[in-house]
């Protein structure tokens, strides 16, 4: 099986602006990108990473600056079956991602936090993906309309992408991999604010 | 094995009160509470409620006003093998929590969101609770402790507790149980906001 990691290597990880500066989002997209990429081959598949512009992973990259949807519809129809894991899954692990890749089902969606749809594994050409909005919901209409059989893989460590500064609590309590060490290395740690663990980041002299 | 749910009959949700008054969160509580117990049902185990009060629910229920970890600390002292799944999972399945438990491990660890710990089947009488702050990680902590084997249940359903205006878009686009219908019946909606769905109270005139 294929499978492909759509990466944004221009101006990523935006919405954590208010933390990290420009550089430090592309470093630390980067170090999630890797990790995702190591955790697909923990798997045994070689996952190609499609983005928007040159990235430093060491993996066989595609460079195509199309919106996520028809760069997802153009995988599909470069042949099935197809898997897509996005590049911001700082905590996955070849456990679940194995999961996502045995399970059965025309198609498979492995829903992200906030009705979004984080990974899926695509085994009928017909399907289309459409990553605005409410995706997972989307998503499910979708494969009905084309007669595709669609399961949902329960997986935390798979909903769990990375755009706000209150997701990096959960890099820094799951995780273990280059993310979570670029976080520590740049003085992450959990602290309680009003009772609730999050990420915040130690003055450095 | 016994399944406990522990409830909060005394003012909860108390995040929920920018989109609901203090009756809504009650009834909405105790409809998420329902679900908790049908979900577990389902898994051929008769639930026991413990809540700091009445509640309105059909499940053989004791009122024990404690906090939750000396709550769950009796609980175990009470007996193993012990699951403990808390009252707010509003889209727990049957099949998650099946999965909890009947996964191996002296202590088996459902992950919350933002350092929480969900659910947990406890089956070394040693292991002592702790709630307060990252639970996820004193949980580890405290099973290494005691020398036993620590597993996590890697699951979004178990991971979703329902805890801020954020959280019920989840209950809208992934929930099917009295939780969703009670929030359907209230006015919430999907809405795009900035391009993310978020649930939404539509003005009922």
């Amino acid at each position: 099986m294929r499978v492909v990691i759509p990466f944004d290597a221009t101006d990523p990880k935006t919405r954590l602006s208010a933390v990290l500066d420009a550089s430090e989002r592309q470093a630390f997209a980067v170090a999630m990108l890797r990790d995702v990429v190591a955790a697909v081959r923990e798997t045994g598949h070689e996952p190609r990473v499609i983005a928007t512009g040159p990235v430093a992973v060491d993996a066989p990259t595609t460079v195509d600056d199309r919106p996520l949807t028809p760069l997802v519809d153009a995988a599909i129809d470069a042949g099935t079956p197809l898997a897509v894991v996005m590049a911001d899954l700082a905590i996955a692990t070849p456990a679940a991602i194995d999961r996502l890749f045995s399970a059965d089902g025309d198609v498979v969606l492995a829903p992200g936090r906030g009705g979004g749809t984080n990974a899926m594994v695509v085994r009928t050409p017909a399907f289309r993906a459409d990553f605005h909005g409410t995706s997972i919901r989307d998503h499910r209409a979708n494969a009905r309309s084309v007669g595709a059989t669609a399961t949902e893989l329960d997986s935390f460590r798979l909903a769990t992408d990375v755009d706000e500064p209150a997701d990096l609590v959960e890099v820094l309590v799951h995780g273990d991999g280059a993310a979570a060490r670029w976080l520590v290395e740049a003085g992450f740690t959990v602290a309680l604010e009003g009772g609730r663990p999050r990420a915040v980041r130690e003055n450095r002299g």
